[in-house]
């Protein structure tokens, strides 16, 4: 059966090859249940040493999981999260956190790079100390954003200071948080650990791991109540050999970078070829693997007829669409896009 | 390396080989993500063969998210669960039903054989009605229970009977759905659907399944908002196929079901084998592939030198061990235990 | 002691005496507690009374609790309930709504009159459906609203049919009811039970009441289960006739009626006092007992030292003020307003 | 009308001249709303004055308030609350703990006298660091307990110690209070704050107050998040200045102490009356304001024709009932019922 080509997500992607095998390999006698085993514990010290010497990691099963149970360790329910209006957290998961949390999120609404600012927070401030508002306790970035745009470890270092200058802490969704690196081009503790992160959700599935997230906690105090809240929020695996064997694969060899360098690099072919047609409009910055495209409906309709893709905004005069590129996304599919799109009139 | 020898769990052993060969066959290109895949349909409808034609399965990741996802379909916050004071979801899932739902656990004191019945639940009726208790809404039993016992197709019967007439709902927590269903001989169907129940938690890990469970909707209307649910509850895979592909080999040429045979006729061997001892008594039936053995203190450490098991009570008199089988035991394994054992003075 | 001039709200008033009397009557021989008095059926009665025969009242204690327990009859956590992004269980409520009922407001922002309008809802049924998003279930509208101004029975009546047309309730924050009622001068069935509102929560405290709100059902089939959550929500007040008994005398002789028709006359001496001021401007319409005002920050702080109102909105040009007006407020605090400033300049 | 003679509850019982009055009296004037008022700042000194200097209340309105509300400041909803099985908590508040927490209640089984020991508490130890576990964090015992019976200092102070040593807190459900004092003869500050609790829920609708509770920090630290918990937990009363005034009253000239000195005495009125009884058995000790009886079921049908109890225990052979005594009950009232339990035959 012939597939269409697809750039709905990074989620329709497979599984690499070494973390498959890794699987496989791990399939081999029995181990302690409930991450007591030693594929778990070796996959951790590989996570911590991204993170430095004081990370504490735990894996988790869903991005929703690790989001929800990473805000958790951080908030009561009288307390606010502050995201940007685009916040997956916010906009995709089905109010996960307001039942597993109590808390209220509040959207600030960020410019068109998608990025959570201090002085966007700043006004949320004049709610501290009266109760009747929800508390502000954590800014929530994603690290690449929902637009494919990549922090600074600077913009970074700027929201950790104004967090906890205000008795606040900065946690970072890193669903893409390889595609964040490979990005930047710099190690990941740069933007993360060193510039005062305090908990980071370490995504896999969407990067070449069949299944598993991670949640890191780089503040290690807020690590303490963590091992309950796994089981309580349904996330601990019984059979976590298999979720550490994939990571301890992944990041082994720079899997999980050179991954990330490959879905990045199609996204800038593929940026870079739409960005000579009269037709389309690259409208985000290209920094990771996503590329935002606005064109008219009926172009949009046409290049549906062949390709997948979400249109994420649209209005009578124009489609904004995401482009999404994966760790094994061939060049070819990116190059039949571009042809397609050049034809369009 | 070599191994000791665990009866600590079944969730200690490792991936059924068809099993791990569908996960590797199934990551080839791309699928649709949220169970939206070709995979998913196909394995929904095999899960609804075992069950009948008006069952709805929707896969999940764990146990402790199958059964929580399962009440939430059928409580709001304001009602109670009635279930036997050894259940999983009262004593081993750390409080996931009451923080996702809300409501309030009711545990019957279940006797020898850790069955709940009509005559244990008969009493919590008289609160309906009262405004200052939680209103009973579900009976849930686990099948097998957590003593390894099983409970007929009249049992259930009478259970679901009572239930309906009550206007309560019969949950059946199946992560060892498929022992009983070898234990007891009989068709899947004749003891759930058949005999009335609304919802069903289908294992899968402990069997050979590598990961995944599934809410099972005996009574269609149940399942209304279970996508909602499912999302919320942080147990909706991005890439489900790897799940779906999984429950194919799974359901295909018995494979569940010789799973099953093979771990409760190791319980067999083994509860048969220690029958002839002196010094250990088995202290449940063995109807399915768990065996519960009461022996003195020092017998007890003298055996957990050698072999893995989980004290579940102890007193300065005794020890009550549970010691689980697996679907891929060897039966050398369980003769060494008796062996062991029955070299105690 | 001399007391400042206060407008920062109607709950800074008292109690109206013959509702201050029907308390000391009610203090006579035992009552049965928790509602089953005979105070509390006859005003349940006498609440009925006021939406038509089918109208099912429960009375609680404060307004966050008849709002938060209203909407907790209809929704379910993987609902959404749409409101205006000025909304009190929005804005000033610290999550109680998402605590309780675990489920996502969604603010509409709402226009110059703060009216929510089915054509701001609508772009958000495009969710429907759809398993990551929370499923739109309930509009919550404020009567009055938050800055003043009154749903017209014809602007309910929409609201409720295109509710119903989309399988979703209209609820209606009744906090200042009566206010309404006396602005539109319309009987409350005209804009509730006839324009097809399914959930009131009635206020009382703002308007005379010592303390006590009631959650009135126009929809019966949402009754059924309130009784529990009521004494879950914590609001299931024992001594109950103390409660009924205030409002008995309130709804008696029109007392609620003449109260907010009061304050109403006082708003709108205030507001054409204002109107003819050239410093001031009077930014809504008064509609009910609110006059909100803008004014320079100069001149608000010259009259924040005379009297004491809120500042709700604040830029270096120009401060936002609300001035509440209440069911006891002398005609002249208001003329020392006008006066104080008309001396600005 | 005439009434029946009830001895159904304390809480049908009216409110004190003393506390009425001061209510008629805080009627002047405007006072700002949410506690800010002076009546507020009056009433909390005067109920710290009853703990010690570093006592810190807050008001709330019902008893299921006081007692989630305060349980909400010590604990995550991975905890667990230990408590008696009779627990007001878990038997009779609807799961209120449950969906506002998210946490577990443990019950331990206490004997004849209604009271947790920490060697009851003690085997939930073993549950601690166990991630399947929600963590015991509160002991919550009700003093007095919903026996009528009454914790000695000494019994409180082993509980609070046992419970420090542990990482645990001590809650005290104080809806009785007054009672206990009464019954002790000793300072409330002796049994509370100098025994070592950590948070009282102070009751004051069961003896005289119209509507009140506090909530009080005797760990300051505790205190620091209340304000949000009260305002989200909806009972933050916006007229608040209403209850402070009674609590004025209440503390004023010994109110409290004589009221709750009156419904003991009529509980020792009524227990010595039926003591001497051959059909009547007191079954628990008598030391505050409830009398516990066993007798006949034909018995127990007999007295409720003429007046008006709960049967809390019913079997084919006895009725378990329980008689309550208000600050208001008559001597005749109870001398009625003694003359009737006398002529049963």
């Amino acid at each position: 059966m012939e597939q269409r080509i697809s750039f709905a997500s990074d989620n329709i992607s497979g599984v690499h090859p070494a973390v498959m095998a890794a699987i496989a390999q791990a399939n081999a006698g029995t181990a302690p249940s409930y991450a007591e085993d030693a594929y778990s514990k070796k996959a951790a010290g590989l996570v911590a040493k991204l993170f430095g010497d004081k990370a504490i990691p735990f894996f988790v099963l869903t991005g929703t999981g690790a989001n929800v149970l990473a805000l958790k360790a951080m908030v009561s329910s009288y307390h606010a999260i502050v995201h940007s209006h685009i916040a997956h957290i916010h906009a995709d998961e089905t109010g996960a956190p307001e039942v597993f949390l109590g808390c209220k999120l509040r959207p600030v609404v960020t410019g068109e790079n998608g990025k959570v600012t201090p002085e966007l927070v700043k006004p949320l401030l004049k709610e501290k100390g009266n109760p009747h508002h929800n508390q502000p306790k954590v800014i929530s970035i994603a690290q690449t954003t929902e637009w494919g745009t990549v922090y600074t470890p600077d913009e970074v270092r700027a929201l950790a200071a104004f967090a906890h200058e205000n008795d606040m802490y900065l946690h970072m969704d890193g669903a893409r948080l390889a595609n964040a690196a490979a990005g930047l081009g710099t190690p990941v503790k740069a933007f993360t650990t060193d510039a005062g992160v305090d908990v980071v959700s370490l995504g896999g599935t969407k990067n070449g791991i069949m299944i598993g997230e991670a949640v890191v906690f780089l503040n290690p105090v807020l690590a303490e109540h963590f091992p309950y809240i796994r089981k309580q929020g349904m996330q601990l695996y019984s059979k976590m050999r298999f979720v550490a064997a994939q990571f301890i694969a992944y990041l082994t060899n720079d899997v999980w970078l050179e991954n990330a360098r490959h879905a990045n690099a199609m996204a800038k072919r593929l940026s870079e070829g739409i960005r000579n047609l009269p037709h389309l409009t690259v409208i985000r910055p290209t920094e990771a693997n996503g590329v935002f495209v606005r064109l008219s409906p009926q172009h949009s309709h046409a290049l549906q007829k062949e390709f997948d893709f979400h249109v994420i905004d649209e209005t009578e005069a124009h489609h904004d669409v995401r482009l999404m590129l994966a760790f094994n996304t061939p060049a070819e599919h990116v190059d039949a896009f571009i042809a397609a799109a050049s034809k369009l009139k």
